[in-house]
């Protein structure tokens, strides 16, 4: 199958080229390069180094025989991308090349609206170029969890039945989003299943919950073709960041009380789930929604989690609840369905003790590349508020 | 009460302005004249000629001795837009300075991010500049009824309760919009919401239906406060449109089977609902909807009141199906909640004929202005199809 990453030099989206390219897939990345170039302007950087899009493109050519090919534009820039897409006439395109960080999104105005401009004008692009030039090509979009929020009721793969007052109808599950990066992501949403209903495209909307793990079967292969390790307060998702916070003996920094509970999943099963997603695309005029995630946490489960692993591989470890820089509900119900995938064939991977010690210890192997003043939350959703410190150690 | 009307110079935005300084608050129109410039680049036109912004405000002054201030700025601009939040530091800000056009957001790729963009960022911006210079301002947000789309079960104003296996939970409502355009208009929502719980801003958002008449008392004073009358396929808006052709005894273009259902009100009462949020303002931190329209009509409807009146004033007026160039429902079930501000004292101003035959007359006045070829739908929501021709004339 033809398949265009859009956003292949990523986190998910290098560890879902070499995976799709492993199976024989065609596969090209089109990326601009702008994480690398935000991680520059932040003053962060992978906590494992990683090569460059044509060193760690070349490498996996040499390491396997197989070729990936590279468009370095922006999906913002529309000529280029309709290019790329006629060249290229793919069978599917996956569409990770978005500004994922919700605390990028709430620095100031001026990040809000670059990942607004970058996520939603370049969701618009892929959706017009599909339709100008390739519209029976497979969208596999990547969402978020994230954009439901936590409501009372359970979470449903992307539309709910609703009875109200005597009559009944199926419609777009309500969404709550928390940031302006999530924001971003429920504005795709409805684009996507616009430009389904009103042009006939197919497409997959994956809402894929927090993911943890750096290392696939890929990925592994070669020193050139290892992913990147994100430990940040920016770019960093939870468990990753805790398992670094671990490997430095630093308290687990635990926003609020930690009751907040979201889904989780492996990067191995990231992979998959794309895979699975090609290998059953959505109908013609098709929009369907799969929840992408495997296990359910609260934040303070996890902390505890790796604070015992940590431990039993020595290493002096506590938690710490700062005030929380996001504004959150720290108690709540959260019960969300993922059927599709699982239905589709998804076998997940649940979280062992043998992945986070894997990831504590990939963090001690280049403690000498961490920068500990990166780890505490400088973002705060309500700007009036000085960023937290530490209020207690347990 | 000091407001500023951001889209002060539109439509809906200059009847508000002068309504409001009649009744003694103190306003600032903020305007790009976007409006203006986007009617030039696609050779449309006001019916009725309208004075040009500083002309029309020095003739408000002149006949009432009351002071409208103006600033030309865009929205999508931020570093103004602050400028003018602090040194007129309003009570109240009115924003209706949104391309308001479905069919121009419908054009092609390059209109539809231009609507995405103008809409969307201007709408972050003024989030912000509240935010960072007037967090306790009341921010009263023109919507559309259109976000909702056509459900099969009643429309509420904003929010609904769903119970949902044996829980329950009052969620944003589920919306389905029709274009590019009302998908910006959903965005909007959605941040409002966003930033009145992230932030504790106040917002009103007004999910107005389909705007009919011209004038209101204050643009009845002078020619040179005459508002402007669109009845080209762009930014005409149904019933204007269907009297402008019964003036030419053109048959009513009725687009579809005309069963498509939707809300409607009259430009006075916008007008007064405006008011009526000023003066019952959200508190800090609530976000609250109101679904603002009076009536509720089949376009079949409307074509054939028009008819009727027309004829009963002596013109020859027959009714054309048009292929619909939208894809919309065109036989489906809509029951729209519009309690929130009748409980606030909106009194309805119903659909008369006098209105009607007040709308053909002026048209009639103007006769000799208006370009026929300007009528017909052009845009297509799906591109492959050619323009549809007229299919029928009953």
């Amino acid at each position: 199958m033809k398949v265009l990453v859009i956003g292949g030099d990523g986190y998910c989206g290098w560890a879902t080229s070499l995976y799709l390219s492993s199976r024989g897939h065609d596969v090209t990345i089109v990326d601009s390069l702008a994480r690398r170039a935000w991680d520059r302007e932040l003053g962060l950087d992978s906590l494992v180094p990683i090569a460059s899009t044509r060193r760690r493109i070349d490498e996996w050519s040499r390491v396997t025989g197989r070729t990936i090919r590279f468009e370095e534009l922006d999906v913002t820039d529309y000529a280029p991308l309709c290019r790329v897409v006629r060249e290229n006439a793919p069978d599917a395109v996956v569409h990770f090349g978005q500004q994922r960080s919700a605390p990028f999104s709430m620095i100031d105005r001026d990040h809000s609206v670059r990942t607004h401009i970058n996520n939603t004008v370049g969701n618009m692009n892929v959706l017009w170029a599909l339709h100008e030039n390739a519209p029976s090509a497979h969208l596999v979009k990547l969402g978020t969890m994230g954009e439901y929020g936590t409501p009372n009721i359970d979470v449903e793969e992307g539309f709910i039945t609703i009875e109200h007052n005597g009559r009944s109808d199926t419609l777009p599950y309500p969404k709550q989003p928390g940031s302006f990066y999530h924001l971003t992501k429920v504005s795709d949403s409805d684009q996507i299943f616009f430009a389904c209903r009103v042009w006939g495209l197919s497409a997959t909307d994956l809402n894929q919950g927090v993911v943890y793990g750096t290392s696939t079967e890929q990925t592994a292969l070669s020193p050139a073709l290892v992913n990147r390790f994100d430990y940040d307060h920016v770019f960093g998702t939870v468990l990753n960041r805790f398992c670094v916070q671990a490997a430095l003996s630093h308290p687990l920094t635990v926003y609020g009380r930690g009751g907040q509970t979201r889904s989780f999943l492996d990067i191995r099963d990231t992979v998959r789930c794309i895979e699975i997603a090609l290998e059953h695309p959505a109908k013609r005029g098709e929009y369907r929604v799969f929840n992408q995630f495997t296990e359910m946490f609260a934040v303070k489960e996890l902390a505890e989690r790796v604070t015992r692993v940590a431990r039993e591989h020595g290493l002096a470890c506590g938690i710490a609840h700062l005030a929380n820089p996001r504004v959150e509900r720290e108690e709540h119900y959260y019960n969300c369905v993922n059927t599709n995938l699982r239905s589709l064939g998804l076998e997940p991977t649940p979280l062992s003790d043998a992945t986070i010690a894997g990831l504590i210890g990939l963090a001690r192997e280049h403690i000498d590349r961490v920068d500990a003043r990166l780890i505490p939350p400088r973002v705060t959703w309500r700007a009036e508020e000085t960023p937290p410190d530490a209020s207690a150690v347990a």
